[in-house]
């Protein structure tokens, strides 16, 4: 190791991001972890075992790269799929550090596999960006509003002249005073697409301010909406809009879950809509997130995301002799290539699941992965549910959370 | 390894659960690894490396495990950060796959700490679980609330007999018809807590059914509310509670985010306040959650807390020649014992932290720890504002996302 | 007066109800009126005096009437209003109890006019009713929604030949679980709509119901969503989406409210943008709901829409010495037709502002009211504003509201 | 009539409100309505028509006046109630111009009266006013949170010396930056108590300005929340916090409902609890604020205060071969002395509820006028599930409401 450029890294004379200009992508990596190291005075000898390339990874997926961090990975299924784009049963990969969750989803995954599959539909994919303009006033306002559903056509083609695969669907104007938000809503195919929509609105925003007397503000305003819990996205949608159900036979609920499906359909009815309806909720679920963020780490997604798979809705409801459960997702915003998807132990999790690139036709894969990410949200809910009603929260906690 | 048992572990004659406990960790992972890859027909060698100890993960982390997941690790800063825990020049550990995240956060540490660094505080600290009742009807609720504004110190004793650490603070009622959730509040110190006043709220809640004539429906009724997005915790609070800020300098403004203070100010105001109200948001900053979840999969935090963490509000107003900028953090739920805190790499990045383990006095680290997160977040949504004002979000994303 | 039938009455061997059919209007009013304050022992002189047409108000308007309830009106204005079907000087008819109300609606207004009157736009214009039905699964949903997407030309067939002036411009489905929710959204002209489109959308379900295997669940679902606060409404509009602002020179604000752009530009931000953030709130105005309630009632307006109302977003930005000042009000449920609006008192009101009865072409004169209502909003939030800026407020309610 | 002053009132020589100097209430009011017909050449005879004592109302009620709106009146009930303050059969005054809604409350009435009357219960009873201060930076901030709750004595003392009833109960702190939002929570005894809370809390605000390094921004910072829709309202309460449920038997609701109890709960779920999670809605009932508005115009309240009482949440449970329904309104603002309350034909409607003016002890007519209201809501809720279940509602608006 370079000692003279380690301290000089160290006293700041040398920045993190430039040692990846001057060193290649291992050795800048060892002296950066070198650096903090010593600074701060702590080993981080786990940090520095990984096994993706790290060539590749410090391209496209992180800068000032010191190592990797090592997360708990555990299968629970199989889970039996009934979609359109996902059939059969599978092996979900979670990766958490949260004790009792994964054996919470595998009782879960036991008891859809047991009723014959969970059902799942995708109702709506998009993928938005929103850039707010300033207007004069209200009247320039109208104006861009007026231009805009006359020039949809134009917009496009600026839109998609930067991406091979992305399609603008449609733009939807929203105004406060005199800022005005235009939505643009994308199908991304198998990519997640923010990038994807980040680059496409910049260009059609190029269009935009070329012929309307009107001011970018910012290429984002928080309609789109990224990342924060917001109403439109359980309204319009953001990602896939996804539901998944199952029925659920007494008998098995009583084996498996040790409850009745009265007492669930109780809890679900007085926790997740009354509950939630009186914390002035947006996620009518019990813990769509858990199942969401496990998958999303194991899978290569945006875990930031996990805020929009939480806006959930769980339904349970007694049904001849068992128990109808549903969950719907209407943001839930999953990809299969870009991001995380491409590195090693990411792309081995979506390859258990079948969905590892791009799919054929383009899109089936990441349809396919919100389909499966449904239904396993869906068994974590009859999981926890089930626990709730019987009363064994907290015995699970404490046999497998300590 | 024995095929024997793996041919059964593949057509599920054991369980993936039950292989627990005939082997040791170790063969248990290799044997479960070696059953989802044939079985799915895929290739899983980067999931196999991991240098945790495995006997302890499995013990306390995870079920069903069959190796790790890893995420690639950067690192901002140093930031500067004067808390009222926090105080001196920080490292911030950032496990993510998304390009641009880290080179973002950097540049918005750079902006701080040549400001002089950020100041933090904390406003509240608790962790909450919200039990809901049923009660024969409105007369049965009233009394239950009754009864139990006059029986705190009772709850009290039989929440606290089950941990060493934590504190019931408060008990804070609401009602829905004849359907009553208590929201239990404590402090839980260095912990995050939710397994803690899991088992608290649940002896504590023997009491209320010993003495009175209302039914537990669950021991979470949502009111509490954890990992799904809800009004309660921006307004009441769960988890710290904390803001920070700084004062930025047009010139530092100028040369390092290539924009001024009147765009940033303006960015922030449409985008942050005026679009996430147009769009029913709880959510009022930029992309809080990114930076918390980078954090979060670092320091062995669980992961699904991001849902709460984003329902930050940012601040960006002028102030003399220079720019005034805050963000507030009603509900950011973290700790630096427990949950994925030991796990190697984890750890490592707690101590480049010095927040690794029980604080002195007990909830200093896991203070500590949220005031830093706070700095960060405040970083972060410094660098894209600044982004957006100056246009280079796109460009940002083109360079370093692909 | 029959004695024998008010005994009957009292003992409620007659009904209320019952009586309209025995008796002619004004002796049925009458004859209730007597049975109530004889049966609370209470004189109700002054209940009974009114001067419409009983008759005609008794059939269209109210069920058991006794009388009528006098609310004090007051007049604001002059208010200028440059909209694109309002444009000129009006009278703003406001009946309220509140005192300082119609003072400080008049003040605004007065502030505005010396500025050049309001400018004022109309971006969407939509009564919706949203039926639930449910399907067998979420695959029956998926059925339902594509049937939906593919009938649109039948559903309007449907729906219009119950109307005379309403049109169906869109069907929007809403998928949890097996529930779905149909959102027709209707222009019904000079009419609120209310009734027109639960009429219409009745006609439409039976073409769902015959078509579909499906079972309707109830007509309006809460996706209309009528009377309740709902970022849907925000979000989607409902009733006239709609906005109004004006430039105020710092003279004017100087001499008129006694402050300075700045602070008022100041407390907008503080309050109706962060503090309505920071409180989960879906309306981001001052005091929409005072002058939306007061005019709804002059106007024979139904005032459980204020509910929506409420739901605007007023800005104030500082602008080339002056200050620029905006509402939004997404969701403004107003008629010119039908309701209260040919109640005697209420068509003066509306007389006064020219918006009487069906405007030529037809919906021009609500779109002309709306207009008015919202530039009179527009004025009561620069007049309290300006009142919070100055700290006259608690002045003003000692003064006037004593 | 004067005809000089009235051209120079035409003329706006003279103002609409400097007239009300010149000369007795009656003939100011006189003169403007001259005033406004013959500007706007409209004829204005009925709103000349009013009973109430002119001098009196222009002192207290409102400015400028010109006359009065009449609102036609109907009954409703008897209304058996079995509150804390409400005991007993009450005729209910509905104002109101919307057809049907009479009927329907009225038949609410009867099923509710029929099952033995609704319980009532009040579980929170306080009136609100959130000043809003700017500190220096967030460390100021917590100086200011500290010194709150270090001298909440000293600053009940200033704000109760402003009011012979009022008492502080608490003062709640919320930050967001360097903003602080200061929730002052009284108990404000028969009054609704807006103006008591805005005189009481400017003079605790002297205090806190006198001893604190910070600056008023605004009297009202939004976390009232006053008169928009606002979560804090749901969750932290505001005005009356009360809850109505009754158990109705399957033969009444098949008698008076022509439905079942299996079908009215079901409509209650997907459409109250469902469809209003699926909206993004703070309001998960039918129509509360149909209820409540006619209630508010008829008893003098503010009317504007529709917006919280809409905060709604209506159940309905099968329960033993019956129904069990409640409604809870988290945030229902009614008062009997001040506002409206005086004028003739408002004290007349409380008087035949009983409620009239201040109770003895102070506070109890106000909590029984809530009482009453909730039960009424609880009535308009049965009746509208009932008719949504059985199908009729649009028939019924074709019946009634043309």
């Amino acid at each position: 190791m370079d000692r003279v450029l380690l301290e000089k890294l160290k006293k700041g004379d040398v920045s993190f991001h430039e040692v990846g200009h001057m060193l290649d992508a291992g050795a800048a990596i060892e002296l950066r972890r070198t650096a903090v190291s010593e600074i701060t005075g702590t080993e981080l000898k786990h940090i520095s075992n990984f096994s993706f390339d790290a060539e590749d990874v410090t391209k496209h997926n992180i800068e000032n790269m010191i190592g990797a961090v090592q997360v708990p990975l555990g299968v629970a299924g199989p889970l039996q799929v009934k979609g359109e784009y996902a059939n059969g049963n599978y092996y979900i990969p979670l990766a958490t550090t949260e004790g009792a969750l994964v054996a919470s989803a595998d009782r879960g995954c036991s008891v859809i596999s047991a009723s014959g599959g969970a059902n799942v539909r995708i109702f709506g994919d998009v993928m938005t960006r929103a850039p707010v303009f300033r207007a004069k006033d209200v009247i320039g306002a109208k104006n861009l509003v007026e231009w805009v559903s006359g020039h949809f056509q134009r917009l496009k083609e600026r839109a998609e002249g930067t991406t091979r695969f992305g399609e603008l669907l449609s733009v939807e104007p929203f105004v406060a005073g005199r800022s005005v938000y235009l939505r643009f809503a994308y199908d991304t195919k198998d990519a997640m697409g923010m990038n994807m929509v980040t680059i496409a609105t910049d260009a059609a925003v190029d269009l935009v301010l070329e012929e309307n007397d009107v001011d970018l503000v910012a290429l984002s305003g928080n309609m789109c909406t990224d990342k924060k819990p917001a109403a439109i996205n359980v309204i319009m949608g953001r990602g896939k809009t996804v539901s998944a159900d199952v029925i659920i036979e007494k008998e098995i609920i009583m084996e498996k879950l040790h409850t009745t499906p009265e007492k669930m359909a109780e809890v679900n009815y007085r926790k997740n809509l009354l509950g939630s309806a009186r914390a002035g909720s947006l996620g009518f679920n019990a813990h769509a997130a858990n199942i969401a963020a496990a998958m999303f780490i194991a899978c290569g997604q945006d875990p930031a995301h996990v805020v929009e798979a939480s806006n959930a809705i769980t339904t349970m409801e007694p049904a001849d002799d068992g128990l109808y459960c549903s969950v719907t997702l209407p943001s839930l915003a999953v990809g299969t290539v870009g991001g995380g998807t491409r590195i090693g132990t990411q792309q081995e999790c979506l390859n258990m699941l079948g969905v590892a690139g791009a799919g054929n036709p383009p899109g089936t894969n990441a349809r396919k992965l919100a389909e499966i990410i449904a239904a396993a949200i869906l068994a974590g809910e009859l999981s926890l549910i089930g626990a709730l009603a019987a009363r064994h929260l907290s015995n699970a906690h404490a046999a497998l959370g300590r």
